[in-house]
């Protein structure tokens, strides 16, 4: 079997079998099959797709590519989220500690941003001593101890993605969705969970355009884990705008905090909510979402989502006391007022400019070397459907950076402005199961 | 500028700017931009393609990334062929003697064969003590004398070609007609001279499997030619059965011999007169084809083309006596008779399964790092059109190799025959210019 075959019969249209995925990706892996080819083969695919067998495969072939971790020590339901990246999604800080209060398992291996998209993972480590390396026997005595576990992914989990996913970031062969599904199913698979809530963002910040396209990726997806006997479900969430109002590391971790004190803004709340009872039903905690959201609203309303969220990071080395007195984290040099240009109301925040804004003020990388400023980032005072007058505030950039004028220029442009009055819209579109 | 975007543009059908053609090529020739990027925009390519401006710019980025050479000093219009490759096409052979022997300049740098098709550089080879590598004082020097020399392709041509051309080989991506166009074209421009015929194939042997194909690389071939002030004229060959009778490296050159000598298989000797003459109209030698033929039957009859191809042979240290006794070639030690299954009419000869299995037999390479046998390949004695009688001998395989016997069977299942009468195909079915 050559590579160069199995590359020409996927650019010629035809399905590939499953010994030639494996080849292919069992080569890739060990080195056998160089980067030149696999990137021949990305792109191939990008053209020409996969059906679902072969998408499910090479799913299974990456997933096998390393170590899978065994969770059976952990008692009950495990359960695991993730977002295919989205600007000022800190809703995993949120969801778990409102899960494991309502008496699931949430053990979740989580990324770190690149480019516009934040990650869990920086997010946690604004949080002074927050350790996200902990070994699998801390990992699974800490969720069955207190319910709650976000660690950074090992090296030895997926490794054909870790090579393929920086190969395809470099030629252009990102936006496939059998990729994108096989890349993360193969991680959320191996990270050995029995159910899977995905979300699902599309719009202007996310990697899916369209609502279409997530809801191909998300159907993709929840089949893959179904056939592999996993609870998996998606939703399909708004990113026409990004999440909440905070944009940036230690600004989104004060707004889990303030969610979990019941003090979050509208459409965050709502995704939390809506995600956590969702969760709930996957782990047989509750008999319906509606169950399931009075529980996640009692967890908020009686502090034991915020208790939840404080005994993770005390358990992973964190200071707590910037939990209980988030005016502790340290605030930019410069908070630099954005003003509306005219009246009217807010018709659209465009997620990839304010994304790429709060990277350039600090808050993100551009390349995986570079370093974070974790009190960089963009705070929004106004989101779609508000009413503004002329020169009120619309939002605040943080930032430690002279000569950033035209950051601050980009982020007045990302709102867009209209006479006529707009709705409000709705954050979970779609629930895929 | 990033390379990434450069695909990204190209993957999503956007025509390239001068500017980032030149930076890419230009970026891969000198290490910047590594194979993995190069793959992937090469596949990007083979399914978006190129408009006629960006293959000029190609061409022309490529034609730059080394050595022009400069023929100003040979006297008279300099000539050049090139056929996109087949199974048994010793064309150049007697084609170079035949103009040379009119008055025309042929200064042609050649390749080597890989796969099923041959290469003409390893087909002068199995003369011994031929030399195809001269100084470029050597080679105009030899021009200017004899009208006539042939040498590979020094390595300042073209690096950007080398490069490219390797990676595409092993990532599905060689079959785009603007990149086969501005590969071809790059090294003919690079190489000066003023008039290029280019003989583009199709068939089953061929890169361009049908006609329409065919004429489209054509096509796009010439007008970059015309576009840089060269005259180039393309014919379109059928490639459906072998060409001439000899497919293997001394069996070629002792049918390039016989066909000098008057005594050609008449599909072969076709081509050679048909090429020849457009050759001479475009030296401006001659005013129509028609005069042109007339020229090269009297070169054939009156020897001095056989002539040329000795004095060639012996200006670049071959053994002259080759020429004049044929027969001093060695032969294989076995010479396998192929016999007709059943009696009939030939229909089809499978010119890829005939060059797959020369090369099995030690005519070729699979890998450029493979060695030749000069002696073996395969002699037709049956041609399209051609009956025969069950049990006749079609065709003689030359091997020194045991253990062959499939490949036996595969040259008898390459000739497909039929009961009903076959006409003669033409050799030429298309001149463009």
């Amino acid at each position: 079997m050559r590579a160069v075959d199995i590359i020409e019969k996927k650019r010629d249209g035809h399905p590939l079998t499953e010994e030639e995925i494996r080849f292919f990706i069992q080569g890739y892996t060990n080195g056998d099959i160089p980067d030149y080819q696999a990137s021949a083969f990305t792109m191939a695919v990008y053209f020409q797709g996969m059906n679902e067998e072969e998408t499910a495969i090479m799913t299974d072939a990456m997933m096998h590519s390393g170590e899978t971790i065994d969770l059976s020590a952990i008692q009950g339901v495990k359960v695991d989220k993730h977002s295919t990246g989205g600007v000022g999604d800190k809703t995993s800080l949120a969801v778990g500690p409102l899960v494991a209060a309502c008496g699931a398992k949430l053990a979740k291996m989580s990324g770190r941003g690149l480019g516009h998209t934040g990650g869990t993972l920086d997010k946690l480590e604004s949080i002074p001593g927050f350790n996200i390396s902990l070994t699998s026997e801390q990992f699974i005595q800490q969720v069955n101890d207190i319910g709650l576990a976000i660690i950074g992914q090992t090296t030895s989990i997926v490794p054909a993605d870790k090579k393929l996913y920086a190969l395809r970031d470099v030629t252009a062969t990102v936006e496939s969705i059998p990729l994108i599904a096989s890349s993360i199913m193969s991680k959320k698979l191996a990270a050995g969970t029995d159910a899977i809530l995905l979300d699902v963002k599309f719009g202007s910040g996310a990697f899916m355009k369209t609502q279409e396209r997530a809801r191909e990726l998300a159907r993709e997806m929840v089949k893959i884990g179904k056939n592999l006997g996993r609870d998996t479900r998606a939703t399909l969430t708004d990113m026409d705008q990004p999440l909440g109002l905070a944009v940036g590391n230690a600004l989104e971790v004060k707004e889990a905090i303030a969610t979990l004190q019941g003090k979050g803004p509208h459409d965050f709340v709502e995704l939390c909510i809506g995600a956590s009872a969702l969760l709930l039903t996957q782990a047989k905690l509750v008999d319906s979402v509606e169950e399931g959201r009075k529980k996640v609203e009692a967890a908020i309303a009686d502090g034991s989502g915020l208790a939840k969220l404080r005994a993770m990071v005390e358990a992973q080395g964190g200071d707590p006391t910037y939990i209980d007195h988030p005016e502790k984290f340290p605030l930019a040099s410069r908070i630099v007022p954005i003003y509306a240009p005219r009246a009217g109301y807010i018709k659209r925040i465009d997620s990839l400019a304010i994304g790429i804004s709060a990277m350039k003020l600090g808050a993100g990388r551009e390349k995986m070397t570079d370093t974070i400023d974790m009190s960089a980032g963009i705070m929004l005072t106004k989101k779609v459907g508000d009413a503004v007058e002329a020169n009120e505030v619309i939002a605040y950039c943080h930032t430690n950076k002279e000569n950033v004028d035209d950051v601050f220029a980009e982020v007045q442009q990302a709102f867009e402005i209209t006479s006529e009055k707009v709705a409000y819209p709705p954050i979970i579109h779609e629930v895929i199961s």
